[in-house]
């Protein structure tokens, strides 16, 4: 892939930016930068005898995996190089593996099982927008199933794609669009294009003295196509907004021909129909292109650390925040326990105080960021907040990636640890959080391997919040079945407590039943009837946000 | 309709506040208080001359008006009956013509000149959310169009159903919802049904400390159905939102059921439907309540007025605010053409001073109003503004429902009198504004009728603003073809620069082809099947946001 950072930007002070990390390929099953592989910290090793791990899991050898036999017809093969190019389809099996479902924890565990029977038949390179449409066309008659594949980084089975009825299954992937096509200084907009990596975004971005402040944990991975395909959240999204609320215009693919859209930041012209396609995780359609708000790059950024007795008190002072201002750029509260085994903090700076920990960080000019730091200050303080310095802060934003770094030595070692996530409004958080707390330890404690559950808060609105919760506990006799239970168990608690199946996930596979209840069987045939229209063989993503059935 | 005002709370200070509009049943063709009728300046009265005008043209007397016989089946009348009560369905003449079209000039010209053509043939007052469902079931079966009816107050031809193949059309008004069903005073939000007038909210709101905060011109007679249903924007959508920033949660009736939405402020669970219920207009189902964010009755509102050298100049400031911050709660801008006509201003204070007149309020606690005023104060002084004081502002915001007041007389006198608008981004906003005045100034001149082209900003975004003009000229001998000439050029000039068709008026009948062209034909085709699965008899405002042929 083009634009590899070989000279990286140094960012201002110490602390690595954005801009700093590299364009890199990850390697499955391992998470990120292969150059800076994760290890386990002398405390973790220490606490592995706790959770009663039984010992190390270690992976099938990459080379010892055996893929199926592609069985993508010749004639199928033949229409798609027609397209792209005879060098830009591949039957290769470490090309087929590497784009086989994505990095959710079961999805780790297969790999690392040597299972890749969901791997595609093959894997496409489109170079441009029209390729695309005219694959998507050519798949269509072929009957041949496309998954659309960006980064690459689903948790929640969006890579997947059910096979009955196709002949085979293609990977799509659109890293050679990783143009930026335009920068709109006036308007602070810019349009990149779908296969853009986070970080050559800002370093481009940068370049020109901006950037779009979308920081997901996934930064390293993830791809402009996919935030806008899976609605992601940045860790920024109280300064910068969640992708989907940047995003003004979309240039979306479809077996049907070409579907542009955004004439306007806003407008009273019908339903908003980009907000059918952000979050339609590859369904209706290939987003190839998007037109997004950019921002100056702040001068400067304060990262600080806030201590609180109990998560409600946390979690009050976060309200007050985002209901009367003024919002730092980055808020998020830990819980107790997420507190103490201090995820939010490596250093283990605050790992004696108890209580709960609250980052915030400010960016943007110098005088904007002393007022609204001062004006913050003050509601936190009166909120029962103690001032801990930049040091947690800055600690946080040094690691802010490296926390699914560390899930492959885990799960080398024989741990099972895994995220999930919701949303909902304030007044049920704490009933949520209750709940799936609950759940949780009792299906994982029932199967004899007693868990350890973290939460935090970590995207805040007008009127209410995420929940992202972080398992820990050790791996069973057959891991996959003991996670799908608990997170069966983990969606029904979410769902019998009115919150979202997801906040910043997804549906995919995973999440597809949970979903069709949420939002009940006739808006399921509204998805039906939209994904019909833009794609009448059903080729794209069949399985992923809505079932087949439809 | 009852919550009728006869005790209007007193605001603060000498400035009516929305809470002290009492709720009122406008009068057709009349808009608005039909204790506060709208009469003319004496400066206006001075320039009907140099308009060209050729004299009064009276409308015909209401009780001189007459309407076709029902067309309605007995059999689907006693069905609808049955549902609502026979007191709550009625083929009554005064009410048949209240329901007739809306409040566009072309609506009020055929209303003054006797036609009713588009009457309904009867009109239905629901009681309750389960008896919307079960009219539109009976209507469905018996081939009946609705016309889903709130405030009434379209300017864009949305009350206005195609009869073809229907057995009659009715009008479905949902004033007796008009309940505040809930307030979560955490989450800070409130459910309120649809036919909910603005003024009632606000004093409903108000008596728990709460405001919705949105403010159309609109306010005295549109409804909290139609503002989510059309994608309304308020006067202070810069502090509180966009009315579909606003929603979090929908319930809506549809032929097939009941559609709930807004399981959470935000999440990654799929496409936003809420977002294509918002702005359908009636076309997909009838909203009958909607969950919206709520914030607390500021406890100070300052208005002030700036004067610029230019509107590019005062684009530019308002430019700044929006993309750099801090942006007050109202921000205008009027052009120099508007600004010495002096709608803005009708005391006449600026017109004297040449340039732009800008507008700006900040709504909230003392120190947030009093920071944010002192730093926006220094951007608009930095860019080029010169404090104008309280004055114009106090002045703009006691007259700001005032102007629709002005088309009656207006109307009467002879003069031709509508308003436009439209939203691009701010690097296409000269040449937007451009091409619509030049296509109404060419199309009314060539007429013989040169008119006076007016326009302002009133709602801004990170990336763009809206335009809103209001065009001023002589009535020709058809003053509905003469308009329509007009309207059709400038909706040309709007989609050759690129811009939308509609900021916050909506699609209705009027825009719907220019609409189909700005989203193209797959698009369409998308909304369609929408329609088609929530609607499969199409009984839903046939023809209103997509044509019926689909």
């Amino acid at each position: 892939m083009g634009g590899s950072n070989s000279s990286p930007r140094r960012g201002k002070g110490t602390v690595v930016t954005e801009s700093d990390l590299p364009v890199v390929e990850m390697i499955r099953p391992r998470w990120g930068n292969p150059a800076t592989p994760g290890s386990l910290p002398p405390v973790a090793e220490q606490a592995l005898g706790a959770l009663g791990v039984t010992g190390p899991r270690p992976a099938v050898a990459p080379d010892q995996i055996e893929v199926a036999l592609s069985v993508l017809t010749d004639d199928a093969r033949r229409a798609i190089a027609d397209i792209v190019g005879a060098e830009h389809i591949t039957v290769d099996d470490v090309e087929r593996i590497q784009h086989t479902r994505g990095y959710s924890t079961p999805d780790l565990l297969k790999m690392r099982a040597g299972d890749v029977t969901d791997a595609p038949d093959a894997v496409v390179f489109p170079g441009t927008h029209e390729e695309v449409v005219a694959v998507l066309g050519a798949c269509a008659e072929h009957r041949v199933a496309v998954v659309p594949f960006a980064g690459g980084t689903s948790v929640v089975g969006g890579l997947v794609a059910a096979r009955d009825g196709f002949n085979g299954v293609v990977a799509l992937d659109v890293r050679r669009l990783d143009r930026l096509v335009a920068v709109d200084e006036v308007s602070r907009t810019a349009t990149l294009e779908a296969g853009m990596r986070g970080p050559l975004a800002e370093q481009l971005l940068n370049a020109q003295g901006l950037t779009l402040g979308h920081f997901p944990q996934s930064f390293e991975g993830a791809s402009i196509g996919g935030y806008a395909a899976a609605r992601s959240a940045g860790q920024s999204s109280a300064g910068y907004g969640r992708f989907d609320e940047m995003v003004v215009g979309l240039v979306v693919a479809t077996p049907r021909g070409t579907l542009t859209m955004g004439t306007a930041p806003k407008s009273a012209a019908g339903p908003d129909l980009r907000q059918l396609v952000l979050g339609s995780e590859g369904a209706f359609g290939v987003i190839t292109a998007v037109t997004v708000e950019v921002h100056p790059v702040p001068a400067v950024r304060r990262f600080e650390g806030w201590h609180f007795a109990s998560f409600a008190d946390g979690a009050a002072a976060l309200r007050t925040l985002v209901q009367d201002g003024p919002l730092p750029t980055v808020v998020r509260l830990s819980d107790e326990v997420e507190t103490a085994v201090n995820l939010a903090d490596p250093t283990g700076a605050t790992e004696s105080a108890g209580g709960c920990l609250v980052i915030t960080g400010y960016e943007g000019e110098a005088t904007d960021v002393a007022n609204r730091r001062e004006m913050a200050s003050a509601v936190l303080t009166a909120r029962g907040g103690t001032a801990l310095g930049e040091q947690p802060g800055e600690a946080w934003r040094a690691g802010r990636y490296r926390g699914p770094y560390l899930r492959d030595p885990l799960l080398d070692a024989g741990v099972l640890v895994e995220t999930l996530e919701t949303v909902t409004f304030w007044s049920n958080l704490d009933t949520v959080k209750a709940a799936v707390t609950s759940a949780l330890t009792e299906s994982l404690g029932g199967q004899g391997t007693p868990p350890l559950v973290m939460c935090h808060i970590s995207h805040v609105y007008h009127s209410g919040a995420s929940l992202y919760f972080t398992v820990i506990t050790a791996q069973g006799d057959d891991p996959i079945a003991q996670w799908q239970q608990a997170k069966s168990r983990a969606n029904a608690a979410i769902r019998s407590a009115g919150a979202a199946i997801t906040h910043h996930h997804g549906v995919g596979t995973d999440h597809r039943d949970t979903f069709a209840e949420e939002i009940g069987p006739i808006a399921v045939e509204v998805l039906a009837a939209v994904k019909n229209t833009l794609d009448p063989v059903g080729i794209l993503n069949p399985g992923v946000l809505i079932g087949t059935a439809h």
